[in-house]
């Protein structure tokens, strides 16, 4: 969609798939560039523009200095100018037409479009060759426009980089022109007749004088291609990483890309030899978006979230077997656990190999089985199974059955374990990934773990039978003597505290629906039928928890807890995404539940409860901490799973949140957590593709 | 030497052979600790230290922050304090013993030892596998000694690093119990029974509870060893780096230790159990510069520049033969030709292999030939034989034939070509090397470069014979159209311009011995007479140029230039290490123009002219920028050729060289430019050990 001007600013990552990149940019004077393996921006510079005669002219993508490096070298001859030489494009110069899988950028003359091509992403193991390294090509895409149709002069199109590192520069003209930095690490690439370009600031950019390029250490460096008057030519540009060798350490493994490239040149020049089926890939997702019936906000909100997503996959070779990893933004946490179930209704769209790949590593590497406790009593009882938060950061991966986040000893606050949420958040996942996928052989090869999940939650909740009510009521041994939390530790205690806790009951609703499910379908009848028994357990626990005086469920059903929590709904979307009609239905055998949570939902979705003064969504009445992505969650439970029209309202809603994005977190592309608009923490976050969802309804 | 106190603050490299790496501390209050291919000190923490009960007493070896990192993670509970809870030591409180290979800080209750081993570089073309590898391990070694012997309560041992990124930890009890970091390239180990600590701020440095590290992205990790009262106990650590595959672009290549060892965890394991070897051969270099009849501020200047030069070493394995590089400091150029003369005398004593594999590499990949031109002419003469500044930066090899510095087009100013440079350059290091390692198989293989680069001195000369002067008097092709320059490229131009320029006549009659030495070696008698006629027209040329009005003998002799330069007598620093004795006898064939040049030492060697007021040697009369490596040649050529004896004053000398190092350059090691005192370029450098001399005198 085209962006009105004053929203036209703010970052963007455009990532290649599995790579762990970005070629972030967009922000006006802001560092941005080429990175790989940082969960936020680069901090470089990005040169795109024109030059007539003397004149530089460029896009605002850098931050705005005058001291040139040359000053290091020569004491003599200290350069008057720098970026100040520049003439900077501002926002009223630009037009900015943000896509599902690109970026445009047009000005009176020039088009600059950031390409960042994905699509259905081949299951390796049944792949063949070709396929396979297309996939996992580390690139995206650059292309510059440069109209001299009306001109009368010639003019000269410029694409550069700065403040990137020391660059091997290489000059096949025509064939192949490039720069290669960050320990041969990154570089770009174009098979366009350009001169190249190296010099310490970009001031002082003007054709080398034929012999070499000068002085090979100056810090900013690209292309420049001659646009006779009359005449409108393109550059195009491949952007890649490549990281060989050992990549990880824990469990050491390569990336994916290894098998198909030997080095970053080889990932360039394919790139450029293929870009044509890139760009179509990336066209045919830009289509797709666009021909939907969603509002700009909303569209604008599914792209960025879908931009920010990639940057933080990494696609190994484990052996030969793909691994599949999503980072956690900033923080760089592996499969954080509390991501992927959040991911994956994006991932079953675009990779439902990926789920099913993070799911096994869960069970084969991080899973774990511990004792239960109840709360105030040093007591143990049989637990069972759970699975770890994360499986290890910053390529590090941590020992088997462990994250590296959960910490023993802590109760109730920030790094304690989750082991129920996230025995509950294998069993959604696989729910989710058996109905969508109808992989029967998955659910057959992993019938215990399934079964074992079942004893989990039902130790989870008492060790006597009689005494269970369907919500978690023990701690696992493993905190130590604390007590666990859920995926919103860092919110108020409403949402922090797992046991009691309203939002985890009714995602623990919907386990015991997916375990009934997979129960039936391998033909385990008895266990369907307890686990449908536990679902209606569950269901008649929390809406025994309505407060008529609060008029709606409190968030902890202990402790006089008043918290009036929106992510009550949430659960609601495994059932809906598993096609589990009946249970969602108001006439169901679930349909006084789900009136309840209706109820619920609509007494609190009101200013000063749930909603911020400029219509943004509050997840929790008592916390300004508001999560971008749980927002897009509820929202489509709110509307496809109780029939909620937010009529006019719905417009303010998405346009709050699309202004968080854009004015409460530029720097940081897409992040998660919002306080009063303001992005606080989880920057640079992939989480927000849930709202893939809205595609669906 | 042990410091005076006012004197115990300023970074100082600790770096392996030949891996670009340092572990930097020194400076109070500033950051450091390890780095990898960095060209200046790390950013960031080192903490040694005790806790006692809660109380943590630590060197001052960070920058004080109180801005915890886990505020990222946990909205809920800041951290009230973080450095601020730390009790940090003071200059008061420490003793630092600086010596040539190891670096002490003495308090109270602990002795914490840097140790950084080197001694003579085994050739690996002839040394066996197991002194190869010995002498290629990446690692430096602390050694962290807490005396408990009169304590009443446990003393806990503490090394940590922070802000170092996310690491891996690994720990086996007593064996081996290490953190990898920056992608697995960097990390530190110890086989002492010790308990691993990772945590968000050092403040927080407590024993874990025993069930596994917490949390795994905490950016405060190390040791904790406890001494019990009456115990005195001692820490042994390896600090390393290693960075596999290739690790250099243009013309590729791995380090030399990759053939050795397989990853950084069998680096440090190997270097702890080999520590005693280590150990030993430091202690030796300690002993040997403290055995000199050298004053402190003179081991000082010794031990710091030795300190600076390892951690810009480089060693490779090109296709199975080394490959010897030495970075520039903070500008990571390779090799650059004006400090190999430079660092000539230091890698004769300790690595004379390096030095032929450098001039190899010159010959077969970095020599060229142009042809030249008179000044002010556009007619090109037959020119010959010289040599690249340099042969890449920051890993990037420039093509054949080429450097990363020059630029044609430029008349004489910062990156112009140093053509005659380079080519006196090649000569006199190859003169030095073969007069004094007798390796006469290398004069042979390259005797017709050596007959190649006399060509090319006569050619640069002038044109025709007869009007040959002994100087420099052309222009290379290669600058096209502008002029040449010198090393002394920033200083003024008094120093800079090469043609008709003192400083490089005088090596130019330097060159003109060495020539001739090579001749008589391989009895090329004819040469030999020709080259030694050369040196005498040389050296009648510079003798005529005294300026009995100045008193002096002027910089540049052309335009009226009036500076007066100490470099001029550089040049005699070849035939004295030659051992060519007649050359620079007073009364042998040269005698006249050594004494020329010793009376013009004494003429401009005064306070306003060519000393500063703290005492401190101005190169030139007429720039505020003095190079301490060049300051360190002279030094010892005033006093070794000329015989002269500074007397009280050397001490003066020596305490303001000594200074402006330890307040002129705090943060960056030792550096080589100087203005008034304050570094201002060429930090973080390796060039001064030409101050090696000292200890042959």
């Amino acid at each position: 969609m085209r962006l009105p001007t004053e929203k036209n600013s703010f970052h963007a990552q455009h990532s290649a798939v599995g790579a762990h990149s970005s070629f972030t940019l967009g922000m006006h004077g802001a560092p941005g560039g080429l990175a790989l393996e940082k969960g936020q921006p680069a901090d470089g510079a990005v040169y795109v523009g024109t030059i007539v005669n003397d004149q530089i002219t460029v896009l605002p993508f850098f931050e705005h200095m005058n001291n040139s490096e040359i000053a290091r070298f020569d004491h003599q001859n200290q350069p008057e100018t720098c970026h100040d030489a520049l003439t900077v494009l501002e926002a009223k110069d630009i037009t900015r037409d943000y896509r599902f899988a690109s970026d445009h950028f047009i000005t009176d003359d020039i088009h600059f479009e950031v390409i960042s091509p994905f699509g259905d992403l081949p299951d390796p193991s049944t792949a063949d060759q070709a396929t396979n390294k297309r996939a996992a090509c580390p690139v995206v895409f650059a292309k510059l426009t440069v109209d001299n149709r009306q001109g009368k002069q010639t003019k000269t199109a410029l694409f550069a980089l700065g403040e990137h590192g020391c660059p091997m520069p290489i000059h096949e003209p025509g064939k192949f022109t490039g720069f290669l930095f960050g320990n041969g690490n990154l570089g770009f690439a174009t098979d366009a007749l350009v001169e190249p370009l190296q010099t310490f600031d970009l001031s002082k950019a003007k054709k080398p004088d034929g012999t070499q390029l000068v002085p090979r250490f100056g810090g900013s460096y690209g292309f420049m291609m001659d646009v006779a008057p009359g005449e409108c030519r393109e550059m195009h540009i491949s952007l890649g990483t490549f990281r060989s060798g050992t990549a990880t350490l824990g469990l050491e493994m390569p990336y994916w890309y290894t098998r198909f490239f030997t080095n970053l040149r080889d990932v360039l020049e394919y790139a450029l030899e293929h870009k044509d089926w890139y760009y179509q890939q990336a066209a045919q997702r830009d289509a797709e978006l666009e021909a939907t019936t969603l509002s700009d906000a909303q569209k604008f909100l599914i792209a960025h979230a879908s931009h920010s997503y990639y940057g933080s996959t990494q696609w190994f070779d484990d052996s030969g077997k793909p691994f599949w990893n999503v980072n956690e933004g900033e923080y760089r946490m592996h499969n954080t656990f509390d991501l992927t179930v959040d991911m994956l209704f994006y991932e079953m769209r675009y990779s439902p190999w990926t789920v099913k790949n993070v799911l096994e590593t869960f069970i084969q590497r991080y899973s774990y089985y511990d004792e239960v406790r109840l709360p105030n009593s040093d007591t143990t009882y049989p637990g069972g199974i759970s699975f770890t938060h994360d499986q290890g950061n910053h390529n590090n991966f941590s020992p088997e059955g462990y994250s590296s986040y959960e910490i023993s000893g802590i109760d109730r606050r920030c790094f304690s374990y989750m082991t129920h949420e996230q025995l509950v958040n294998w069993i959604c996942c696989t729910g989710v990934y058996v109905c969508q996928s109808q992989d029967r052989a998955f659910l057959t090869r992993h019938l215990k773990t399934v079964k074992d999940s079942y004893t989990s939650m039902l130790n989870r909740d008492h060790p006597a039978p009689t005494q269970r009510t369907g919500v978690m009521g023990c701690e696992s041994s493993r905190c130590n003597g604390g007590g666990e939390i859920t995926t919103y530790d860092s919110l108020d205690s409403s949402l922090g505290q797992a046991r009691n806790n309203l939002y985890l009951a009714v995602k623990s609703w919907a386990a015991y629906l997916a375990l009934a499910e997979l129960f039936r379908q391998t033909d385990e009848t008895v266990l369907a039928q307890q686990a449908t028994a536990s679902a209606k357990l569950c269901a008649a626990t929390v809406m025994s928890k309505w407060d008529d005086v609060l008029g709606y469920i409190p968030a902890v059903f202990e402790d006089d807890n008043q918290s009036a929590i929106i992510p009550a709904i949430e659960g609601l979307v495994f059932p809906q995404v598993m096609g589990l009609k009946d249970a969602i239905a108001l006439e169901g055998p679930h349909g006084a539940f789900i009136a309840t949570l209706k109820r619920h939902f609509l007494a609190i979705f009101k200013p000063g409860i749930c909603l911020y003064p400029d219509q943004g969504w509050k997840l929790s009445s008592t916390a300004d901490n508001s999560w971008m992505s749980k927002i897009c969650l509820s929202q489509y439970v709110a509307r496809s799973v109780f029939g909620i029209d937010f009529g006019q309202e719905q417009a303010a809603h998405d346009q709050a949140h699309m202004d968080w994005q854009i004015f409460g977190s530029t720097f940081n592309a897409c992040s998660d957590q919002f306080s009063s608009g303001k992005a606080m923490a989880s920057l640079y976050y992939p989480r927000i593709v849930t709202n893939i969802l809205w595609l669906t309804e």
